[in-house]
């Protein structure tokens, strides 16, 4: 009987160890739908800023965000700070708890923390191409370390959102609106590239590398799995397991959608079958999805993410005519498609409720809104957050990293 | 015991998962491979093509394929019709059962949806940059939802060729010779690219991103260990386990043997190291053991994988002597390579006959052909299947998508 | 009772061989980081390489190299020589070993065959541009089937250096410094690339694509869970499955330091954010843990991989001021950080003692280096192992494979 507990917890955590590596390796995903979508001129300046995000955010998550997020105390609205990982599960207490505790605390940390890199990874394709790279680190760090795992708190930390009744289950809303708006507040701040518009006239900048950002879609798509999947947090029994093999087959059914939709309606409008269009009609699909993917039957899926994908590229259009330049359209895809993803949870889950929903969303996009406006205003003033004309001209390549992406190609 | 049973069910579950997400990652190496081996201006439109496939592959499988290729009953020849996914096992039936039922059945739908998606991959190589979108998006479809599922039935949901003792561990038949057979009508039926053979001679039109190309192979060769390794569909026992890890093993023997004759075999030929041989070598070898990746020593594995590699070669420079243009050498990959698979069956298993074996792959390869043959011929009287000249020669990927995948690169 | 004991061996089998897919992964993961490391004339050729090298080295561990590092018999030195796989464990066996037994033999093999990769492709990206491509191949079978697994017995098979209480987790030595030894031999007896020291000037030869570089790096990040997590050899019970989070915790974290460290440091350096460096910085600091991914905290661990993140940018300035042309850094990733990590062993794990650590340096880097001096040596006499000048100017693409990487992209 003591071995098949211990037998439980070592799938559990194995599973959840394997569905953190999936999400480790959306950042990849991220890297290469991003320097894809952007000129070849500020491709090397985006690789070394997802590289370097995932990095601080491993770091910053470490010592001091993953410990807001859980705390071992707070009152709802703050939580209590303390430092460094603690260490992990003794047998004996995991035998004397008969299975209650079912995973080792560590696996927990490392699934969480590639979640923090992900919300961070969404901000950095809506502000390429123009910003100051030390800005864009040091956002990071206050984002890993303060932002993200504060609301973050609010809803998987026990805190008031969470007992609000507002519904998230893999963080359409804590991982996803939560960077999308903080990529709106940078935006915002920033101002368009160069070139985007001028005398009232709007001008596509497209992508230099559009196989990268083909393949950085499918990464993400292989990845959701695990940030769905792994979400469920257990699959060691007969209902955990079909609630993971659920979450799978929805995961996979809301991207499909995402992408004919998006396929459609692009052709539709465009005349043309657009792949960036339908990129991110797989993504828009992917955080549709993501708010409840254990409710809805499959068919449900294809159809809430298809949804995502038609608001997908109604936002996009939307943003660029509203001037909100955002090169890769990370804000529509998490930001609009999370928000529907959020609100779309009361099609399928009747413990939501739209309030509950609606106040989530407000909360998540308000805090993370104003605190990233805060600290790039702040930073702005002391230090800039935009390149120079001059750099921007040349490049976020050359002028920040000293180095050309494709430097034998010519242009 | 019960909570064994459970824990059984849910590592079963839990591998099946993982190894169809392997699977769905296939769906980007395809992408990767096609991709690169294409000229730059048809790239955009085979990355549209591969996402959409993949995305309609999905909600055919779902809508109707599953059920026609597992049907609830049947004659053997043709399925009964049932459209949606039904829900999952009971907790109190799993128990029940002793044991007897093992997995989610979602799990099971997961796993083979994403081998659809194969198939259809294997297609969509062949066509390239000549074809209308339109027409393959259609053609998808049929395939998806009517073609792959019937003959599928035929063999894996237990219809006559499986009652006749063919053998197809994993689908060297059922998925590859399918869709290379679809291949081959459809690109019979559409001719070859301008420029490849004229005035009697040859040409070679060289793929415009190699590196891309290898890495579609290199994903190929991982998801593969999910292609077969969760064809055993088992895992939790000894017995079980030893077979996924001799197929895990003799899976990457293949390939590796594949690689290393198509080298030497491909320089011995052209005085070259050619690597898009070397990398259809992989395909080849990994090809040929999908019917029987269990039976053999890891030896006999590598023997037969290098014999994939050869054929591959030789398949290539026979079908370019027939002028049936195959850009990427789908075809001989998985058609030649899965006809060569399916015969070395009876190398290794001792329940399979020649004839046996012969008779599945003459009627995979008749049903395929001539359904796609069939539906691709009024495609072709309705609409057209084949760009104009025109737009043939201004690229797909600004005809079809009207975008660039490399707009900065100078050509 | 044997129900359970059979459960345990299954997901220790399965957990092995989800690991070997991670590593099997990594081989993805060098060819883009090199293919993007050197210039677009070397590129095929490089790719070739890698999937040629990793063809090879899982063929020759197969016939011999599996049975020389784990031999039935040996003196402590030198192995016995077996060829061939053996099957594997029966039910009857394991059962009556009460769990003794715990995991598929064959499982172990695969996850073994894919080390063997690594150490292969550390050699292929220092010698990139100027070697033979015969010869690196036929140094290829020499290192897989001899070289590498004879100090891997010693180490790995329970031979003298194992005896002789010299720590190595999971192959900082036995994998990296070996890889890097070989590597080192190499590159002394070609000499530089031309055009990289002339007239006593240090000339920088960019990387032609900085995305693939940056892909490689991310899939290395993620395939060395697999390395490092699947070293472990267990997950099946509490305290095996808390072992294999914190090893999945602390490489990441490790990972993550190397690249903030190595990003400052060089910025302080070169007023810039290096791209390069961070890349190395990364692989620099998850070498760096894999000699002990187990003892430290996470935060020492973090701090482990930042010392190899600094020494990595050292290590590269350092070589190049020598006159030492190691296109993609990986001496001294792999060689510089091999030696930083099996020392920094000392700090977390109270079992090693400094003097062993150091003996165990100086075996693994006198036999891989002496060997392998030795053996390309004598291809150096008998056909040569470098280019002529005619074919470096040219590229080894052309010459030796008669292809190029981008045929459409002007340079």
């Amino acid at each position: 009987m003591e071995q098949v507990i211990e037998l439980a917890y070592a799938l559990d955590t194995f599973y959840f160890l394997v569905m953190g590596a999936f999400v480790m390796w959306m950042a990849a995903g991220f890297s290469m739908l991003e320097a894809g979508l952007v000129r070849s001129k500020s491709t090397v300046e985006i690789l070394t800023k997802n590289i370097a995000l995932y990095s601080i955010a491993s770091i910053m998550y470490m010592l001091v965000g993953y410990n807001l997020m859980y705390p071992s105390d707070g009152n709802g609205v703050i939580p209590t700070v303390n430092f460094f990982l603690s260490g992990d599960h003794e047998t004996v207490d995991v035998l004397a708890s008969g299975g209650e505790i079912y995973y080792s605390a560590l696996a927990d940390f490392f699934f969480q923390v590639v979640f923090v890199a992900t919300a961070m990874s969404i901000v950095s394709g809506a502000v390429a191409e123009r910003m100051k790279l030390s800005s864009f680190l040091l956002f990071c760090i206050v984002m890993t370390g303060l932002i993200y795992p504060v609301q973050g708190y609010w809803k998987w930390g026990g805190g008031f959102l969470d007992a609000a009744g507002f519904s998230d289950f893999a963080g359409s809303g804590v991982v996803h609106l939560c960077g999308a708006a903080a990529a709106l507040a940078g935006v915002l701040l920033l101002g368009a590239r160069k070139g985007k518009y001028v005398d009232g006239r709007i001008f596509a900048i497209p992508g230099a590398n559009m196989p990268l950002a083909t393949l950085g879609t499918f990464i993400l798509w292989m990845g959701w799995f695990g940030f769905n999947g792994g979400s469920e947090l257990m699959v060691s029994n007969v209902v955990e397991a079909n609630a993971v093999a659920l979450i799978f087959v929805n995961t996979n059914a809301a991207a499909a959608g995402g992408v004919i939709a998006a396929l459609i309606f692009s052709k539709l409008l465009f005349g043309k079958y657009d792949l960036s269009m339908s990129l991110n009609g797989a993504i828009g699909g992917l955080v549709s999805i993501t708010a409840e993917p254990l409710a809805p039957t499959p068919e449900l899926a294809a159809i809430i993410g298809a949804i995502g994908g038609i608001l997908v590229v109604l936002s996009v259009i939307i943003l660029d005519k509203s001037r909100i330049d955002d090169p890769v359209g990370a804000i529509s895809a998490h930001g609009t498609c999370g928000i529907w993803g959020l609100i779309a949870v009361v099609l399928s889950n009747s413990d939501a409720t739209l309030g509950a929903q609606l106040y989530g969303i407000a909360v998540i996009f308000t805090w993370t809104f104003v605190m990233s406006f805060i600290f790039w205003g702040i930073l702005k003033v002391v230090m800039g957050i935009r390149l120079t004309d001059e750099h921007e001209e040349m490049g976020a390549d050359v002028s920040e990293c000293g180095m050309e992406a494709y430097p034998e190609f010519k242009k």
